[in-house]
């Protein structure tokens, strides 16, 4: 290969090769080069015949494609699952982490999935039909069984003896749980600490009894802050009786922070969640996403057609009076846009609550009235360089100063006041402030203007 | 306490009396009471006295005050330090993570930073300097110094001797890196294949040599995605040689994706990223960072007067045109919003490149496609209802179905096009969007109904 930069067709050249000669040393050469050059390898192996595909996977070996998987969106797991024969799939589920290969069965029509998990290890399958039993974004959707517990009678060196037993097929031994006979966790014990203790000390008198848990129905941005907050490696699941069910690793918050990052942008730019990779998203599931909400909003919006007709009669004496009309409603927009996502997000970082609300409108007020001073001097120069007088002028100074400050306050009260109404806050979006403020924008407006302007009744 | 439900007073008091009694296990219960309640302890120690903070401080001890300012944002963290005697900021430093008193001290006025460094350990401050020397968003600025190595000649039991004295230093053992004598880094061992394999093994035989490795002055993003797809609890930090420089850990990945979230989600929402936690925010900073934005918004939006003037004509003879501006231009503007939020989005998740310009072209128009048609149907039923006649209806529903398409347009192009030119796609926000829409949406209307309406020249 030497020095030489390989394009997109050597790449899959390189693959179908390494396929044909069935050379799991030269597949695994194909699939970092693509890695390296930034490419998708989902979209390599999308491509293959299901025949090669089955062959991929032959020479691969099951253990190498689960974690390929893994690392992969899980629809597009499933998706590549779906075309492999029952046993390989089989096969495939059982390498993989159980919490990752809960996440992918979930992406599997339902017959197929229960096809291929008879075709499992009944245990294996077993703890994944448990898993699967739990909403996905919740704590015990997220879980993952492979973790290592001793009983706390035991002697650290003895623990240690336990551990090599148990450590294959564990996620993580960083740390080491204590559970009573029935279940129940007593403690927890870091590798680092077992370690570096005297051998004959006991269990009981190294472990850390004071441990952070959370309930297996609890929401799964509540465990990542949990885990994010207190910088654990993993954090114990457990039901109301204080059982241990699973634990959710460290390398889970980072997806589940920017799976809840995506949802609350997406939110925000007016749209659902399209919960996929956007390049998979087909144009009618990108439509579904977007309809319920531009619907939604041209209904709210349309409130602005009534309000300008009932000016009718202003805007016929004073055409000028449209000249402004998008630029003062755009701007009054602009403002609760910007204040209603530096405000979401400050609420999904949990950074502000209800009982803060006082101080959030006192200050969102108080930025609004600079932003107003200098928006006015600003409106009343554009109105004088498209010639329509001192008096129009005015208006729009006059109103861009009202609508700054009316926008400022409702994109302040909007967010805390909807999660008080248990709505979520994200819908809020910079569309919905835009069109909120569009409608009662135009009424002050044309109050504005008729009471400056004096235009005679008809 | 009983079962009694505590209020913010009662914390309050709980604390202050902890203070004063130099309880240090008081005021530790107290704290975790504060933590409980959902309450943020930086707003409880601000409150207090420096005389009584400096009490705090001492009754706790550096150790524990140190991971509590770690817990901390880095901003709050140094106004508190800057509220202890110097001698005392200097334990309290000497006490945290190297990386996190480095993210401290960068927050510090730098005169006082340099006098708590005097009063600190020669080689702590030394190594402080050094982090400091780093871009706080690069990986350098991220990492800790306090990483544990071994020579590749040791054996697994003369290893964990080893690991036993540098241990309690060591922000992590779960990883131990294996270097050279010139520092350049050979091979990673994990802490669990150190226990779990045969005393008499080599360091050189155990260890890994394929280790992912990040540049020193790469972007902090990077080390972050590098983490999280292979699910590494840390990461080398190397120079340009491959000398070993400190690691960065898995409870760093959260806090980087949060921030840089934070960051395209304010810059969606139209304004400058905070870079400092919403309560913490005096309206002078929220109107510096929003006014820029508001102000290139409104010259931008001007141009919509300009074009509204050049058809007055049109305007004044059917003063019924107004009436759909606000729906028309808020249609396209939602739209398009919806586009760019979900593509910038996808940008920031490395999920599309610019060679997927033509495929997200081809999916935004389809789906522009299918919104415009059902879009045209409700806006001309909306023309109807305000009776304007038929001819009119025609005009806004040929008009909505043109200012769709053009804003998905836009708005699949927009991102892609300038991240080409070195732009932060995020800039493309959604007033950005709304206001790009406006102008060019009002010419496709004017001229759809100067083409139908039949308007006699003047």
């Amino acid at each position: 290969m030497g020095g030489r930069v390989l394009t997109e067709d050597d790449r899959r050249v390189l693959l179908r090769d390494a396929i044909d000669r069935g050379d799991a040393t030269a597949i695994a050469e194909a699939l970092r080069q693509i890695d390296e050059a930034g490419d998708d390898p989902v979209e390599y192996l999308d491509q293959l015949s299901p025949r090669d595909l089955q062959r991929f996977a032959h020479a691969l070996g099951a253990d190498e494609v689960g974690d390929l998987l893994g690392e992969f969106d899980p629809t597009d797991a499933a998706d590549l699952l779906e075309r492999l024969p029952l046993a390989h799939a089989a096969d495939v589920l059982e390498a993989m982490e159980p919490d990752e290969a809960a996440d992918v069965v979930g992406e599997i029509v339902p017959a197929t999935a229960s096809q291929i998990m008879v075709a499992m290890e009944p245990l294996e399958a077993e703890e994944l039909r448990e898993l699967l039993a739990y909403p996905p974004d919740t704590a015990g959707g997220r879980m993952t069984p492979a973790y290592v517990s001793v009983s706390p009678e035991l002697r650290a060196d003895q623990a240690v003896v336990a551990l090599r037993r148990v450590a294959e097929e564990a996620e993580t031994i960083n740390y080491i749980y204590v559970q009573e006979e029935d279940e129940r966790l007593l403690g927890v014990l870091s590798l680092r600490n077992l370690v570096l203790t005297r051998p004959d000390s006991r269990v009981r008198d190294l472990m850390i009894e004071d441990v952070y848990t959370i309930l297996v129905t609890a929401d799964q941005e509540e465990a990542a802050q949990l885990l994010n907050e207190h910088d654990l490696l993993a954090l114990p699941v457990v039901d109301s009786e204080g059982r241990l069910l699973g634990i959710i690793t460290a390398d889970d918050v980072a997806d589940i922070l920017e799976q809840e990052a995506t949802e609350d942008i997406e939110r925000l730019g007016g749209s659902q969640p399209l919960e996929e990779p956007y390049l998979r998203a087909t144009p009618f599931l990108l439509f579904r996403r977007r309809i319920p909400w531009l619907l939604a909003l041209f209904v709210a919006e349309a409130y602005t057609g009534t309000v300008l007709r009932h000016f009718e009669h202003e805007l016929s004496n004073a055409v000028a009076l449209a000249f402004f009309i998008p630029l003062l409603i755009g701007t009054g927009g602009n403002v609760g846009s910007q204040t209603v996502t530096t405000l979401v997000r400050a609420m999904g970082l949990g950074q502000v609550r209800i009982r803060d609300l006082f101080r959030i409108v006192r200050k969102e007020v108080l930025t609004a009235i600079m932003l107003a001073a200098v928006l006015s001097v600003v409106t009343f120069g554009r109105a004088m360089t498209l010639h329509v007088g001192v008096d129009m002028g005015m208006v729009v100074g006059i109103t861009v100063v009202l609508i700054v400050l009316w926008s400022a306050l409702v994109a302040a009260v909007l967010p805390l006041t909807l999660r008080q109404l248990k709505i979520d806050p994200a819908v809020v979006s910079a569309p919905f402030i835009t069109t909120l403020v569009d409608g009662t924008g135009l009424v002050i407006y044309f109050t504005v203007a008729r009471m400056i302007l004096h235009i005679p009744n008809s």
